[in-house]
């Protein structure tokens, strides 16, 4: 099979006013960027919001394993099969990050048949949202620095100084820094660091705005440092607000592309999965749902934290209502899950399957926790057994979930028609009622528990020494009426990385609380979360080049 | 009179393809940023080197003040009036520089009725140039410092690390810092700082590189540190530069936007005028040549040092012949020059005016030199009285060079029909022969000197023991026989800011040469430079704001 780079150069684009007529989209209502990228103009947005809504599908998929699972391929190969049936299809996407681009990941606009071009745009600089999201993040703290350093008139203490910068690229060297050495003109001296773009309070708050005003508000609301007496200052305090907006103003517009065979998509947003909600934008999925019949969105990691915080951070503010739900597995994910070794997942092996089925049918149970019905989407390898197929089938056939084999990657749309004939069926029966896990006006403590008990079946919850100090200041400062946002790691249900499969008799430690004020969430942190990745032995940059004709090499 | 934000915002834009269309650029050779900015195509652009050139004029200035000069509003005045005389006109600027925006000066495309617009898009993000530049120049930085972390095969030196990190923001804080704190994987520790973007020697190779293969030669030869041997290490040593090429490779595009009369205007580059070079882009440039009868450029700061680099970097490196000097001054500013403070411009001084004068009077000399006519341009204030006015003829009569006022800042084209006409006499009239001021092959000393003594009018230049040790490291190293890029003061033909006028029986002290191997200079700092501003007690960006209906307060 072609590389991914070589199948979407080879790609035959519309141009972007003839996939956004197929939402009636009249193209004076398009800002477009190039050919092939558009961003759709805020006055149409607004004019279009009292419309009845599509049906919302999202795709979310089992705890994540060095195997690869394919959660954005099935994603953009569904919403091609949709458009194939002849319906009116919109698929949602993150964004992708720069940085890790040139790490290991080398891009990640789906995979094989099933992508979004112009792939390469995609992956660079697409239409500027992460570089304004940056810029505006950066600001922030200049303008913080510099308040300090032309006399503090807010009482901040530096040390209570929780605004970092940001950078789109995976740097550690600037994990941890000290700023403001030199002479008296050179600010104050103090710690300080950087985290990856996707990681900035901004990227949240971008994702879950509802508009202009709304970011505004959000961003005032930022807490970015705390004062002498131990109250909050903020972006707002900082007077910071309107010159970050204006930074803004273009990047909350969400950007439309195709995929491989012209089905339109919204790349808009990508916040982390851990310290952020990992979803794509409001803004995008709202107006993606005004347009189309079907929307298909996704969310980071597997639907312990993908999905989780898609209903109750994402779906609670923007009142969505999910329609169906698509977890996406593949065998030999769940046979590592299973305790089998990375090197020996082509031999087949049942009892494997069997043991490590379970982490697939606690996320099928948990989803059933919103009441939302589901469906499973294999994506098939050419070592998957036959036998290993039927024993799947059976396992899930008990929790009244169908299993559908999902061909997009080698195929496309029409490896995918047997998952959209399901995911259709289960949008016009009709039965999903979401409702949100737990209740806001919960304590922090109750909030976070029933996260860990329900979700990741943990026996508890211990809190830290620190978190419990901190769990009183929230609500001293007025924050404990927030959803919890988990920071955790993705590859288990618990919080140890090792512990595959659907791991019990565990127990939660909560270390630390931050809150995103802006955003609107307490982020629980739970272990050490990475906000700034390093970059690997061999970069993917090095093999890296574009030629004088316009040829791309190394992305994918 | 309105504000510049009031006039920006009432400009009757034309769609971009039409601006184009007065060049003959059809629109599917346009890669459109929105309605009112696009890109020109690669492809045209090569198409199209063959043909005849238009007349190039550049527009200069006296060493600048605080009472302002208006030289960048007198090139767009300009420009519009030659268009309205019925010629083919295009105006080429440097793009501004976003973290200045939210300083102090809160914008810079031009002023009053002669703007470039969208006016709000060009000050923020334009079309996301400086955002590739900033993401090539980190990714350059995160390689080499990784490449340190992971073994440090090529034997760099840690303390011998020339390349900083950039940000396109105001951040003093981020002068001088420590990096790679934190534990083992956190990156070597050692001293570092950050560069406003415009800094970034990338900047200045993107503004002097004639096409994708000579960006990437230029890229590769950047030096980023020196070994245990004393040898450069290069960004091509680090096989950085095809990471960096993909990353700009939109970025080498020239951007089309539109004055306030629809006049087209290349806006592309803008390197620093004191460690750069400080002229837009030779792609730009050389684009505009081939398709207008007339461009208008400029270069930054003073004649002193942005005439004298645009003739012996840009135009040497290009192949350039202008046509024609535009030197721009302000009977205000002349009476500074003559010794008046600011507040006390308002009062006629025929004194001080003479006085001044001879600072307008060197830079006429220093044109001629290379062999290029000129035209005084002042920049008519309502204080200026018609004694003042007469004087500045008579002085100017005597060095052969015709003033001119220009009132494009009130009035637009129609201000500057008089100064058209003078430009069209000069150029038809075709006495222009460009030559540069030095010889490549001189050594470094001699053509420091050359500039020093010829330009600045300096006894002679005294280097500093380290200089002097460089000067050797130099040409040991082979990069003695590059143009030389004098970092001074703007202020002054001197290296001491506070010496107005025209000053004589001084000298001029280098004390540090800086190589920039991949653009293709030698930096001779003289005085210490400012590579990173700071922000003011009240930052611009505290009466930033956009409203919900799209109006943008605070950038003028």
């Amino acid at each position: 099979m072609k590389k991914d780079v070589e199948i979407a150069q080879e790609a035959k684009m519309l141009p972007i006013t003839e996939v956004a007529k197929m939402l009636d989209i009249p193209s004076d209502e398009l800002e477009q960027y190039g050919k092939y990228k558009a961003k759709l103009s805020y006055s149409y947005i607004k004019e279009n919001m009292n419309r009845e809504d599509g049906k919302l599908v999202l795709v979310t998929a089992i705890n994540p394993t060095p195997a690869g699972e394919g959660k954005t391929t099935t994603n953009v190969g569904l919403s091609m099969a949709l458009s194939k049936l002849g319906k009116k299809t919109v698929t949602t996407l993150r964004e992708p990050s720069l940085g890790p681009c040139f790490g290991v990941k080398g891009g990640a606009a789906g995979g094989g048949y099933s992508q979004v071009v112009p792939m390469d745009d995609i992956n660079l600089h697409f239409t500027g949202d992460f570089h304004a999201i940056t810029s505006a993040h950066n600001l922030l703290a200049a303008l913080l620095d510099n308040h300090i350093h032309q006399g503090n008139k807010l009482g901040i203490v530096t040390k209570k100084i929780v605004w970092k910068r940001v950078v789109d690229m995976n740097d550690r060297a600037l994990r941890n820094i000290v700023i403001g050495l030199g002479g008296k003109g050179d600010g104050v001296t103090r710690e300080n660091g950087f985290d990856i773009t996707v990681a900035s309070e901004i990227m949240a708050i971008l994702c879950l705005a509802s508009d202009l005003d709304d970011l505004k508000e959000r961003l005032s609301k930022m807490v970015v440092a705390y004062n002498y007496e131990g109250d909050a200052v903020t972006a707002g305090d900082l007077e910071a607000t309107g010159a970050m907006a204006l930074l803004l103003k273009d990047a909350i517009k969400p950007n439309i592309v195709q995929t491989l065979d012209n089905t339109p998509a919204f790349i808009h947003g990508g916040p982390f999965a851990n310290i952020a909600h990992g979803c794509n934008s409001v803004v995008a999925t709202k107006t993606a749902l005004k347009l189309g019949d079907y929307v298909v969105t996704e969310a980071g990691f597997g639907a312990d934290l993908g999905a989780e915080k898609f209903f109750d951070i994402k779906c609670r503010y923007a009142g969505l209502k999910p329609d169906c739900v698509v977890i996406v597995a593949t065998v030999r994910a769940l046979k590592m899950n299973g305790g089998i070794a990375k090197d020996n997942l082509a031999e087949e092996n049942l009892e494997a399957l069997k043991a490590g089925s379970s982490n697939l049918i606690r996320h099928i149970e948990n989803v059933t926790k919103f009441s939302v019905p589901s469906v499973v989407a294999i994506n098939r390898f050419p070592t998957d057994t036959e036998a290993e197929l039927e024993l799947l089938d059976k396992i899930c056939e008990e929790y009244g979930v169908k299993v559908v084999l999902s061909e997009v990657f080698a195929k496309g749309a029409e490896g995918g028609m047997e998952l959209a004939d399901e995911v259709i069926r289960i949008c016009e029966e009709g039965k999903a009622d979401f409702k949100p896990l737990y209740d806001l006006e919960l304590p922090i403590e109750e909030k976070m528990e029933k996260i860990a008990k329900e979700i990741y079946r943990a026996d508890g919850v211990d809190f830290t020494a620190v978190a419990q100090k901190q769990i009183k200041e929230l609500k001293k400062l007025g924050y404990d009426k927030l959803p919890i946002c988990v920071a955790k790691t993705q590859y288990s249900f618990s919080d140890d990385a090792a512990l595959l499969g659907a791991p019990t008799g565990f127990r939660i430690t909560v270390r630390e609380f931050r809150v995103s004020a802006g955003a609107g969430f307490i982020v629980a942190l739970t272990g050490s979360i990475m906000t700034m990745p390093g970059l690997p032995k061999v970069p993917a940059a090095n093999g890296m080049d574009v030629l004088s004709d316009g040829t791309i090499i190394g992305l994918s």
